[in-house]
Order: C-alpha cells, then structure tokens, then sequence
C-alpha cells in the first residue's frame, strides 16, 4: 500500500488532528493511506518569518526519513519545500503552492485569507517567485493569532468580514485559507460568501494522491 | 455515485479510447465513476482554431444535458471552458489549464510539446490569460499531424527530440504533453528526458475526482 | 471599390444601425464602402459567455462567404476573432483589442466600462492574453442589461458615475466603452469627464480602414 | 480642411522626401491634408541617446507652433512625445508607439529590426514603460548606419536575413521596421518572409488621420 | 582626490543648498570629494515633462564638460539619465532610479511621494521602463507646486497624510520622496509613520560614492 | 565607531578571507568598522538549497547576538534574509539581492554567472520574488564545484566564456557573480568582456555602510 505523509511543522496536536480530520475523504480513496504527523520539536505555531526558518531541518529530517510515496508540508508558509524536493523519496506538495494552482482553475482572482499582517509580505514574495501576481486580488489580514483561531465563532466572524472584503473590493472570485487549521469553517464559508474558498491542505493532498496513483 | 464526465470534443473512437486507458487508474479510486465520451458531431481530430470553435455548442449541449458532477472537456486547446463554467451542474476542467497548475508544481519552468507550429500563439495566448507566462520555458511543435500521432514510434522519436530542445535550449524541467492523445508514451518520455512530463486529461481528471471527493 | 465588413453577431436592428452611424464619418472617407451588417442568427444581445460561443459559427461562416478586404467584429467580446483570421479573405479586427490598443496611445492607464459584472472576468482573461494588464487602471460594471441601454439617460448617468470612479478612484486616464452600442454617448461622455473615451467600434473600423489604405 | 502635421526630427530632405511618399495613400483619403515638416535644427541622422535628446527642443517648438489637429512625430525613438502631448493643439502619435500597438494587432508576437545595436536597450525601455514585453519577441539590429540604408539593396538584404532571424529563431509573426525611412522596403520583406511588416510611421500617420476625422 | 558631481538640475539655489546638506554625512567618507551645482540654465523648478526636456541640453553639456568620477542628476525625473551614460566619463546616477532601487531592498512594496500629479504617468512609465511595477504599492501627489514645498510644516502635514495613505490604503512599507527637496524631513516623516523613507539623492549619491570607492 | 558585520554563512577561511579582503577598499572611508566573520558551525561550502536551509538557524543566532549596526548575509542564496531582518539590530542586507540591485544601475539587462546548474531554479525564484524578472537576460552555469572555485585560472577561463555566451546570446549589458568567493577576478572580467560585472559582496557592504553612514 502506498503512502502520502503529511507533516504538520509545528508541535500542536490539535492542529494536527484538524488537518487530520479535513484529508479524511481523501482516505477513503484507493490504495493510499495518508499519514498525518506533527512535528514534536516545532514551535506551538508557525506566526514569523523566524518560526518558519526554525522547522526546516527538523521537517527535512522527517520527510527525509520516512520515505513517503509523497509528502504534504502542512504549513501555509511552504517551509523548505524545494529543499524537500531535492531529498525527498517522493514528491512534495506545499500547500500553499497547491492551494494557489488549484485557486487558479476555480476563479479568476484569487485572494487570501492571512492569519496575521506580517505573513502578508512573504505571500507576496511568494506568488511573485510563482509566477501567478497577476492573478492575485488580494491578501488580507484576519488579525488573530495562532491561538485565538481556536474560538471557531470569533474566526468565523473574521474570516466573512474580511472575505468580503477581498470579494467586493478587491476583486476576488475564489478565496484561499491562509492557514492549515482552518478547514472545518471551509464550507460554511464558501456558503455564506457564494465563493469557492479552498483549503490548502485538502488541496496538497489531493495533488500527493494523484500524483501517487498516477505513478508520477 | 458520483460521476465525473470527460469529453473528448472530436469523434475519434480511437482518441477517446486512449484517454479512457490512462484515466483508469483514477477510476479505482473512491465513490466515483469517469465516463469518458465522445462527440459525435465533433470533426476527427481539432487541428486549427476553427475546430476549436466548431466543437463549442454540441460540447455546451452534452455538458449541459449530463448534469455530471464535475466535468472535464479533453482537448489542449480548452474550448469552451468559460462557458462551460456558466451552464455545467458541476465544475468543468480544462486539460490544458489543469496541466499547466499541475506543472507548476513539478518544475521551475514548464514547456510544451504542440502538435502543429499554429498552436503555439493559441498557447501563448493562454499562457498570458492566466497569467504564467513568467513560468513558461517554451512551446515548440512535432509537426505531426492529429493522424500522424497514430504511428506511435514516430511520434515518440519527435517526442523525444523536441522535448530535449525544450529542456536543453530552452530551459524546461517540466513537459507538458500538448494534446490528448499522447498518455502511453508519458512514462517512456519521462524516463528518457529524466524530467516530469504531465499527462493533461490525467491532470485534469485528477483535479475534477479530487473536487467531487471533497465536495468543493 | 475596397469594402469593409462590420459584422455586429447579435440579431439587433437598432444596434446595428447605432454601429452603422458612429462609423459614418469614416465612410466618407477614400475609396473604401463600409458595409454593417447584423447576424440574423445571432441573439437579441451577448450578455454572458455562452452566447459569445454561439455567435461565433455563423459569424464566421458570415465572415468567410463575404470575402471583404477588411473585417470588424463588432462585440466587445472578440467572439471568434483567431478563427477568423485563418479563414477571412483580409485582416479582421475585434473591437476590444482595436480598442484597447488605440486606448493605449491616448492615456497612461485605461479603464473599461463594462456593462454587466460577469463580463470582468473575460475582460481581465483578455487584457492577460494581450499581455497588457499592468497599463489597466480598472474595470466596473454599470449594471445594465443590453436592453437597459435603449434608455439613453440612464445609461449615461450610469457611464457618468462609474466613469469617474474609474478615474477618480482606480487612476484611469483614458476609458474605453466595453459594447458596440454606446457610441451616441463617446461624446458627452469625454467631455464631462474631462479625459478621452474611446468608442470600440470607431476604433476598429479605422484601423480596418487604415489596413485596406496602405494595401497592409 | 484639417490637418495633420509629421515631423521628421532630421534635417535630411531625403529621408523627408521617403516619409512624404509612404503617406501619400493617407493623404487623399477625406478632407485631411497631411504636412510632412523636417527639422532644420536636427541631426542628419538620429543614432544615439544624445541625439534623441538634442532634437526634442526644437522639435516642442514646431508642434507648438504649428498647432496641427493632430501631430506624429517620425522617429522611431518618440523623442518628446509626452512633452509634446503636455503642448500641442491636437493629439500627439510617436511612430514607435503607434508601429508596437498596431502590431498587436496583426500578430502574436513582434519583433523590431532595429538599425544600430545602441538602440536595443531603448527599445526594452520603451516596450517595458509601454507594458507590452510580453507580446516582443526579439529585437535584432541591422548593423547599418543612417548612411548605410542609402544603399537600398544592401539594406534589404540585411532586412531579409535579420528578419529571418526574428521569425525563425526567436517566434515573432509579425515585424516593425525600427526606423522612419524604410518604408519603400515594407511590401517586399512582408512578401518575402511571408509574415506582416509594420511601417511605424504610416501606423502613426493612420492613427492621426483616424483621430481627426472621429473627432477624437 | 576624486570627485562626485551632483547637478541639481533647476536654477535654485535654495534648493541646491539643501541638496549640499542632505549629501553632507557622505562628503566626510574617504577621499571623495562631492561638488553640488546648480543648472543656471534651468527653470526655477521642474513640474511637468517640457521642464523636463529641456534640461537636458545644458545638463548633458555640464556632465560631459566637468568628467567627474561620477555623476549623479538630482531631479526625480532623472533627465538625460540614458544619454548621460553614452557620455558621462563616468558612471551615472539618477535619483529616481536610485531611490527605487534603494527602497526594493528596504520594504516590499514602495509607495511614491509625487508633488504634483502629473508626475504620476511619469513615474509609473518609468517603473515600467525598470521592470518594477509589480513592487509598487501606489503613487500619490502632495499637490503642492514646488514653490509650495518651501513652507515646511505645510509640506511635512501633507507628507505625513499622503504618506499614511501609501501605508495603510495601497500597502506599502517603504516611502520614497519623489523630489530633491525634502531632504530635511525623511527622517522625521520615517519616525512618524514607522516605515523607511528613502530620500532620492542620498540614495544615488551613497551609489556614486560607492562605485568610485570600489573602481567600478 | 559604528559597525557593519558580515557573516559568510559557511565555514571556510579561505572564501572569509577573499571576501575581507574585496571590502577592504569600504573599509578605508568613514568611521564604520566591517567586520566578517565565517559561520564555524556552516558547511564548507553552499552547494544545494539543503545546504541553504542548514546555515540559518547558526546565522540568525550569529546575526542577533551581535547587534551591528547593519549586517550583510554573504552567501548568493541570501538565506535566512527575511528572518534575520524581523531579529536583527540594524539593516539586513543580502547579496544577491543587492548585486541584483546595483545591476539594475549599471545595465539594461542582467545576466548571472551561477556555479552549478542546481542553483538556476532558485535564482529565478528569487528574481520573481523581487519582481525583476523582466530585467534578467539569463543565468547560466560555470559547472564548477566550490572546491574548483580555488584554481583560479580555470575558474576564470568558465567565466569568461560563459559570460561571452550571457552577453552575445543573452543579450546581457551587465554580469552578476553569483557567489561570494570571486571578487579577485571581477576587474579583470569586466575588462575581458567590456561590461560592468558587479560583485555581490561589495555591493552588498557599499549599501549597509550608506545605510549607516545616512543613519537610515
């Protein structure tokens, strides 16, 4: 049987079992079983450009160690992924290098829904390095931390204020989750906002397990 | 059970036999049946924007009257996808479009490998409707004709040749095979190349089960 | 005697003679008859992309039977404008690339007053295909249907407060008027404005004139 | 009877003479004359950054006072067209802006034969501030001088190979003559490569003429 | 000993003293000596693009004729930068494009102080003609006359407002000041809206300095 | 006495003291102290983005606990750049970054001497993320090791026949070496093949004593 391991880059296990809660569909599909794992030496959550520096070399040595068939990083910041790349068994999928493609084919504009302000330069950084700004209304800040997404109500609230935003003056047509702990509010959300709104890590797994099953 | 539709837009048993081999194994996976068809009223393979065009109604008409639950229009050049979009029950994938996202993630700069030399402005001008045109290496014709393509060691010595100027002049580290009836000489081209080559219904067909699995 | 053919592809008798008095003063001039014609087959008027895709089939049959020097495509869409180049007898002119070409010499930034909002989307695909984004300012909807332009006060206080947000608030300096049929209103429009307006038709038919003149 | 005033930023009459019989066919279409002026003031030939500057001076005096409805400026460096369009009576063409915009619309990709290889980083320059990189395909020098293109056999030959170039090597369908006196030349390079040439400064003198007569 | 020319290329003295200020700090590095002059034969001051122009005669005179280790124009339009280089003894420095690329390594997107707005077409070709578009977050004008800029609390409230704007409505996180005369108040305006400001001619002095330093 | 501390993020005496002695010339002017120092803990040389992502942790902290007044990351990769200016006392700046920078002054279009092949990818990356792609003529290979790097003579013979291939295929006016260890053959190269080359180092230590020079 083959193997998508999907590595949470921060140590909290709630995180973790959320993330493993939304690739649940995906499991049922094929000869795959997805393994969901944290990261136990992360930090609680991922919130600075130095959190993001600080997972790399124990994410490599994890994803190195494995030897998945293919491989998810599950933060939103894509840490090491190209490094991954070069030492991974199997491909690797960021999520959010494949929430952006996959935003791409289900709107015109994409924008993003970011947990904190400072993310806000390195999302920009990264869909310049992507090639795609052009597709981009917007990115925009929720204002909450880390911890603070824990209250499903106050997030939700956020996320359709700000959603909104990025709908009616920015332009979007489809919105990303700018985090990996958010997916139980994805649909109420594409409801409420009468957009598409994708998750980043449904979207990365999903593209692990084609590409598995598709032996590429 | 959900279904996903493939529409292969011109009336060549022969092509819509070849996409329903490579799509096979996504038919394994899940809940979900792939029906691959045909348009009859289709000419026997698109070679020239007029085919693209000619194909659009009766492929609007089939995806309308199908009410799949995603949908997937299986020729390169993607006719009628916006307004496939509007009519469809479902989501509809373009291949082209879905190999595209698909190589953005297998590779720094993606090339194409077209049919015919007039293909290549379409492509260009696709590439610059979504906006990657940062991240295309190049595009360059087999010069074969659609009923060339059914000598199948010709068609892989082009293959073979062009997709090496890709990747050698041109700077490719991914390849896009640039028409729908080239998936069994996917794998044999990767491993002679030792470089990705994506497959587009393949890419397609993956992201449109990959929809109805998740219910986006 | 030269002859260029304006096809307008919707079935509109008053459109069509709209079309045919804004490109009156460019019939005076040299050698060239400007014949305007409707498309019968057509509907009554384009207003999503379904029926741009279905004008295109007639349209050009239309285009390929008249054998014109020149051709014009007179819907902001473009329907069909590739094909037609590879089956008309002369050049053939769409009337939003003619007019965001000649917009591109009369301002710094254009912007497009589209009639309804799900024309955008098509719009940006288009502005990213011609690779000229980064030079447009904006593109807002008036919230018409076609039929809601027979009313013409409407329709200009409409232009009016939509057209000074698009330069007051997005920055454009030129607009372009995004359907065939606003012509009678180019005028007052650039005058109460203050900043030049570009009607999509008179645009083409001049470039289509100026091609036939100098034998191009 | 309006007007149309082309300036030719050189002092040489027989480059005058060229510029006055390429426009010749504009020149009886309606009731526009159109006044071909050369530069006293000006270089014999226009062949460096420094010359483009030291033209623009005399060259704001004349359109200044010659207040024309509408005025081209024929050299193919644009010096001084937004100064000048800060100060004339009518609108202001360049003959590079007009040749780039108008083949946009003839091809997919242009590509410049430019005299001298200095003018190579302004013409980046200039596609780059104009925002149509995407749409340039290549641009090669003759390696003539302003002298050199006396010898019109010699000139065509260097026409033919370096276009050759330009359409084989580097993709252009369509190309521009980078230089305001080569227009005798046009028809029988657009025939021999068998793809459209752009002449920039019967493009601009079209456009002017389109200008006046639209009212625009 | 060498020598940095600066030519402030306006006929104040005023503003050339505050130039020679603001250059101060650098003057006491190493053996390089910084002259500051005026252009007599400039305007007062440099507000629209035919004050532009015509600098740059008697500008490019002065550079050629001082041959100066480097050279820098200090007038945000940078006038005469491209012809200055063909005959500058040394390098060039112009301030806009300094200030730009100043700002590009001080924040992520940069926000332009313009006086008047019809700088802003200007600056946004310009960012065009660099290649930087994507990294500008807006351009706005003070709407002071260069007269205006000598009433400083005048000019620093409206820096202060215009400059929160960039910030918070357009997103950018580092200023620059599109003028050579606001020198005395970067610092002051850095410390009001906490982000970097870059001042013009600072920034392409330190360049000068440094590439004489180093025998670039 | 202020001070700029320059960190080579790998471990070699060799390449730190190379660099040393490049800034010595920046070292002369002013009351600025530069400092480098190796990274005991880093690799011997840089060689993979692996590589890359194991030095930032030992940088960062080295960055932080020093407390300069600006700092320089002297690795073409600039790792850890975004991190070290979150922690950092002053300034942070990188040297590709900044070489890229100074190019952008010195040439209309830039090209990249990178060591191995392995690095391309990641510098058009990083050219997309600065948004500079436009400006970038190409970036090509020498096909050395870190280790060839010491045999001067051959390393230098690569540079200048792939520096001749950047300029006359490419179409590059201004080279960039793409490491930190090559400085000792820049003056002779720009020589060799008459156009500026810009060392990275230098460039890099030039801004962050300008930086500190102008207390920005």
């Amino acid at each position: 049987m083959a193997r998508v391991l999907v590595v949470n880059p921060n140590s909290s296990v709630a995180v973790t079992e959320r993330i493993e809660a939304c690739v649940a569909p995906l499991q049922r599909v094929g000869d795959i079983r997805i393994d969901v794992v944290r990261l136990p030496e992360g930090p609680p959550g991922i919130q600075c450009q130095r959190d993001v520096e600080q997972v790399v070399q124990p994410l490599l040595a994890r994803i190195e160690a494995e030897k998945a068939d293919a491989n998810v990083i599950a933060c939103f910041s894509d840490p090491g992924l190209y490094a991954a790349r070069e030492i991974a068994h199997g491909p690797v999928f960021g999520i959010a290098e494949s929430a952006i493609l996959t935003a791409l084919s289900r709107g015109s504009r994409f924008g993003i829904l970011a947990i904190l302000p400072n993310s806000i330069p390195r999302h920009l950084r990264y869909a310049g390095a992507m090639g795609v700004l052009d597709r981009m209304a917007g990115d925009r800040a929720l204002g909450l931390t880390v911890a603070d997404l824990a209250d499903a109500d106050r997030t939700f609230d956020r996320l359709c204020s700000v959603g909104a935003t990025l709908r009616d003056t920015d332009g979007a047509d489809v919105l990303i989750l700018g985090c990996a702990g958010m997916a139980h509010l994805r649909e109420r959300l594409a409801e409420h906002l009468q957009i598409p709104v994708v998750e980043p890590t449904q979207a990365a797994v999903a593209n692990a397990c084609a590409a598995v099953t598709l032996g590429w």
